[in-house]
């Protein structure tokens, strides 16, 4: 198994369809963009991976992917320092601002993630091995997700197919989707997305859904659309209605204001989404919860060097979660595995996506009972649907969405949308 | 390559010549205590380790190795919490004060390492894969180590076989140690053990070793045998003159003070020996470098985590030595060659080894320049010779002694010695 070099990077942009769901931003675009990374081998193995779409992320990509010819899919060190080298004098760009601020090391992790879970499912084909077992073996074969509840309009502006979820703008509309989705999906925690309405009608809608649910933790996650003032009066209304309060207001400095005034734990996977910012957080004791995400925070290995500080530092673990297919469950399902002390339900945006769309072979892993087990294939454990790549790039070529704009698409509802956060 | 699952556990104590090096304990017994560790799987694979050798880790390994059984050598975390179940309710215990407080947390990760690393050896030996790359990629092919100097006597108290070196009581004796140090193994740094004698001979020492050797970065580690007020003097005295200043005074609060008065780098395997006292450490600026050991932070995906805090956190990370064979010089050399961030030379003591006396087949890894070429093997790319770990066996036996007492050996000569810290 010496020869295990890189030879060739395949980035295929593909676009899925996604429905009118409400944030603090504004609103999703018909399209979600993606892109489907292939990491080819001169043992004739290929890796497969799954990244971010936009303009700015595929022109990383390609930067990052021209150094990599020749680098042994073990040396991963190896390849951080070619992809430091290649895109370290880039913008610093990110695909969403509701993931926190870019940075210079940001956008070097973001390209290094699309291309280490490339190499892990790589390493894992090539010794038999799942990608869980690689990275220090699977803790738990089923790992559990989160329902992940939006307000949402039935339609988007224009002539876009509607999806089958509706409308939900309100309490009742919120309860319903969620037993939707819990009756589906079998989830055994809620996850709302807030900064969308005034914060008494998300308290009521939180209200709502501990009514219905009783036994299943809910999360609040407005964005940073509040000020801290409004947090804390949200924290204390809901004092002890949460398993945890993310991301109420923006920045680290914010943050602890709120924290220090609630025994809520706070989470983010907006002011802490990088290493750089982890010391001021802890100094300021202003989370008690981190979102990983390999996608951002530079793929397995550092998000296992992100659980070693949580650890440490007692703070706790999550998993956050963009609109993404197959390839991304699966890798999350990996790490989800193998990370001891993951302990909350993952975020997972799957059962927003069309069930026709996807890129990966025979649809995709299932959910039962709200967890997906680790597959039991080498490396990923999941393979492309190379009429299914070729489909959702075709909608990609055509759909005409090459950024990822919320704020935007909001506008063509409502002319004076600004997107400006905190709004209440 | 499905089966790697282990079969049974062989562990070897073995005992080896060892030279009066004077400390702030006392002297080192005729004979350093190290067992030799062997995981052997249903693939016919085994993979080896080098562990401490005294009776309490003796017992540990026993009871860890006992719960074992079936676990897969690639299942790091499954192996965690087998040894963490067997060992979990032992009594805390430390093979040498000199690494710092005994915990339950750390007993644990010595068990750990133990057999982490030997299963690192069979991972590497089945798939054809150097640690290294296993750990991430070779940043390094060569491993830089400093020189380990100590004060010393010419020979034992008793009956007992004297080293080459003679004796070194005072900066003469130092210098010339250095030299006959460097010119046979071409270190580029030194280290100089003190909390031996006053702190003005020791000053002395280093005074006189950096006008012998201009170029080479000089360190001095006293193992926290000074007060605060004494441990301010001496950094006062060497500003600038030192790379770091190794653990000067007890405790991280102490640490802490000595710290806001100095520009000196502190560095420690004293004070931060565990997780668990990484926070406070941080929380109060007590130490600028930490010096990992895989021995005792439980294993290379341990330190691998380690070496993530510093980085977050803008620690310096080096590497401890207890005495030593060539299966730990080996796991040093690839833990080194794959850790980014490890950037000072390493510690070790193979030169106070007698050269005929290794476990390794050939002798041992070599020291070119001062640095040790990452081994091209499979695993950890050394094997054992089972007649020189026969002997050392048996010499284990015979030599009487079964757990490591620098203050009980000083007594032979100084029967009032009590070992107390800090003395100065
Ligand atoms: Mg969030
Ligand atoms: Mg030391």
């Amino acid at each position: 198994m010496s020869g295990l070099r890189i030879t060739g990077v395949t980035i295929t942009p593909v676009a899925l369809k996604d429905p009118p769901l409400l944030n603090a931003s504004g609103v999703h675009e018909p399209y979600a963009l993606r892109s489907i990374v292939e990491v080819h081998t001169d043992a004739g193995i290929t890796g497969i991976n799954e990244a971010y779409g936009d303009d700015a992320t595929l022109a990383l990509l390609a930067r990052a992917a021209d150094g990599l010819a020749g680098v042994d899919v073990f040396d991963l060190n190896e390849l951080s320092r070619r992809i430091a080298a290649a895109v370290g004098g880039v913008e610093a760009s990110s695909p969403t601002e509701l993931i926190g601020a870019a940075s210079g090391d940001k956008t070097v992790a973001q390209a290094v993630a699309a291309f280490e879970v490339a190499c892990y499912d790589a390493q894992g084909r090539a010794t038999g091995r799942r990608v869980a077992d690689l990275l220090g073996g699977a803790v738990r074969e089923r790992v559990d997700f989160s329902a992940y509840l939006f307000y949402k309009w039935a339609e988007h502006p224009g002539d876009y197919e509607a999806d089958p979820w509706g409308e939900a703008l309100d309490p009742d509309g919120i309860v319903k989707q969620a037993r939707r989705m819990v009756d589906r999906y079998g989830f055994g925690s809620l996850k709302l997305k807030g900064g969308v309405f005034a914060p008494e009608e998300e308290i009521e809608a939180v209200r709502a859904l501990r009514r219905e649910f009783p036994d299943r933790p809910v999360r609040l996650d407005p964005n940073a659309n509040w000020t801290v003032p409004t947090s804390h009066r949200v924290a204390e209304a809901l004092a002890g209605e949460l398993e945890y309060l993310e991301d109420p207001t923006p920045g680290i400095p914010g943050m602890a204001e709120v924290a220090a005034r609630t025994e809520l734990p706070l989470a983010t996977n907006m002011c802490v989404t990088g290493f750089e910012e982890i010391p001021e957080a802890v100094r300021l004791g202003a989370v008690q919860v981190i979102l990983s995400d390999h996608h951002f925070w530079g793929g397995f290995r550092a998000t296992q060097a992100l659980a070693g500080i949580c650890q440490t530092f007692g703070l706790g673990l999550s998993m956050h979660s963009n609109t993404h297919l197959g390839v991304s469950l699966a890798a999350m399902v990996h790490l989800g595995a193998a990370t001891p002390n993951l302990t909350y339900a993952l975020d997972t945006h799957t059962p927003w996506k069309w069930e026709s769309e996807d890129v990966v072979a025979g649809g995709g892993l299932r959910f039962v009972d709200g967890a997906v087990t680790v597959p039991a294939g080498p490396g990923l454990g999941v393979d492309l649907d190379r009429d299914a790549v070729a489909r959702l790039h075709e909608q990609y070529l055509t759909c005409g969405f090459r950024r990822r704009d919320d704020v935007g698409w909001m506008r063509r509802v409502r002319p004076d949308w600004t997107g400006k956060r905190p709004r209440f």
